[in-house]
């Protein structure tokens, strides 16, 4: 039990005590040094999204409205035109960071609207509503994995093979994660499950942070490399896949990290059923397809050089590295959120969620 | 053109000057260093092969009848029935290398039958017979390279985008390859191909041999990770998959390189053509189906540390490292041999080439 503990009540975003800087563990050297490092500038937080030192949809949109709190108490100005003037430019520095999940603009709109809805009191007020709301949209997290994690239990059964792709635990969110949070919270009830992990080339999140978390907290896990979830599946050995979600359109096709959508082929091939979790902030109804999501395309370095000790391939070849997939919608059994499961049809289930 | 050549005619296995012992190119220094390596007693033998120095079904299959034959030559021996004992001893030693190739037990059991079929000659005459017969064995594959290369390029046309997935390239066999020999002698005709190269981990033989050769080549190659398949499929960019194969049972079941029958799956789902290209020497008629073929399993430090500046994963996550998988019958749209394409009912068509 101590030992779920210490995985779900990791701090991997929080405010410092003054309320000045955000402190993160930097995932990038997990899971060999648990490091954590101190953000204060515009571009720290820039850089450490994009270099994924902070990831996972929900800890991304955590992390940068701390971020945009203490960058808006940084701000010098004189009367609101200039404080607000300031505020945007920064918020939509800090939204350029990375351009698929939809967390990160969400949760920076919400601080924005804070200060928008407020521009009649002191600028010492809005920053003390900022802070509120930072704070807020955190501890929301935290109720919504634990939602996320009790509807997703109940999708999956004691003694279940479960396959899982990138990390949507306790790093990637706050608490119990998305994608993994029905493990954790089953294996606190006394449920085991035999979790699949895929190693999620090129930036190993799966390696470095999925199989690092379950094994902490004491969950059978077996690390895979990518190309091996048809054989494991073929072999009998998966029930379900659980994966998180960076943006879900109004039709239910989901973006998450690039391989979702070959593992959504192959659970559909071999008849396992396909389960997205993830919290209603990261469904965008403004997207009314996948083909309306911007993917985001990486350096070939990840794939040729990072990680390794010398390259690992030409330098004169070629790579195309996006990182993220589109999963089609039809290749989803259910989406999974904090108000409930949704079902196909989901263009019509997923916008009743936003009636309740 | 005479890139390609300098690719295509690479000595990836040659016997030495002298007879007695083999030299290879040393494929796991590829692409940073072009090292040779001379091999000469059974353990050296046994360790290129098992730790992939040597790779590549057709290529394992030749090295392993010139290192049978150079070890033949170093027993010492005052009767046929001793020389005997020993070299079986020796062929099963080397057969032990690695288990679900069948062209490493193909090509022994050649020069197996050779002592056998000539055992009332001198020693020294079946050494003779042994070492024209390594020598045939390198030849023909030669020759069926040659031809399952023109049988593979009615199948694609130009401009055409082609999926491959780890190396059945010049290195893993002998001149043009296996599912690489349409797009080196398409090159040579003047066609062009835009290929993506499947990094295949964990071994990365994509990225570090097919990408290489592609690019030393003048062909045009993307170098993908494997789960980026799915997206560059959906995208549109692919018009048929090649990929070798290690072991073909008579229903057409195939096993090859680990992920392959993913990539099949996906290609299914995509509607895109799947082909699988090999010698005639890979067909196994004594398996039934892919159910009978025994998948090599190794070591979790493959995917978790080889080639990694520090370990990847956790040092308590179990690892599952399967070297190979099979992929099913109804997933390929033909056997390309060097006899012919065989198109499925395969348990027919798989049959009719060998009464030929």
């Amino acid at each position: 039990m101590s030992d779920i503990k210490q995985v779900t009540h990791v701090q991997n975003v929080r405010l410092s005590e003054d309320g000045k800087s955000v402190i993160i563990i930097d995932q990038t050297q997990l899971p060999n040094r648990v490091e954590y490092v101190k953000l204060h500038t515009a571009k720290e937080f820039y850089d450490a999204i994009y270099e994924l030192k902070v990831r996972g949809a929900p800890a991304i949109g955590i992390c940068a409205a701390y971020g945009i709190y203490c960058l808006a108490q940084q701000i010098e100005a004189k009367n609101f035109d200039d404080f607000y003037a300031e505020f945007v430019k920064q918020k939509n520095y800090l939204d350029s960071s990375r351009p698929t999940a939809v967390n990160l603009s969400w949760a920076l709109e919400r601080m924005h609207r804070v200060v928008l809805e407020n521009r009649n009191l002191e600028i010492a007020e809005i920053l003390e509503l900022l802070g509120r709301e930072c704070r807020a949209i955190h501890e929301e997290d935290m109720a919504m994995c634990r939602k996320i994690s009790e509807y997703g239990l109940t999708l999956i059964k004691d003694g279940d093979g479960i396959l899982t792709h990138c990390n949507a635990g306790p790093l990637a969110t706050s608490r119990y994660g998305t994608a993994l949070g029905p493990l954790f919270l089953g294996k606190e009830k006394g449920l085991d499950f035999h979790v699949f992990v895929d190693e999620t080339r090129p930036l190993l999140q799966g390696a470095r942070l999925t199989s690092y978390e379950l094994v902490e907290a004491g969950i059978d896990a077996t690390l895979i490399c990518d190309n091996m979830a048809s054989i494991v599946m073929k072999n009998g050995w998966v029930q379900a896949c659980l994966v998180g979600c960076d943006r879900i359109a109004a039709n239910g096709d989901v973006a998450n990290k690039i391989g979702t959508s070959g593992v959504a082929v192959l659970a559909n091939y071999y008849k396992i059923p396909f389960y997205v979790l993830g919290p209603t902030s990261t469904i965008d109804l403004n997207c009314k397809t996948g083909a309306d999501i911007k993917i985001e395309l990486r350096a070939p370095e990840e794939i040729k050089e990072k990680w390794f000790r010398e390259p690992m391939a030409p330098k004169k070849v070629k790579c195309y590295n996006p990182a993220f997939d589109v999963t089609d919608h039809s290749l989803i059994t259910a989406i999974v959120t904090e108000k409930g499961i949704c079902r196909p049809p989901f263009e019509k289930s997923l916008a009743e969620l936003f009636k309740k």
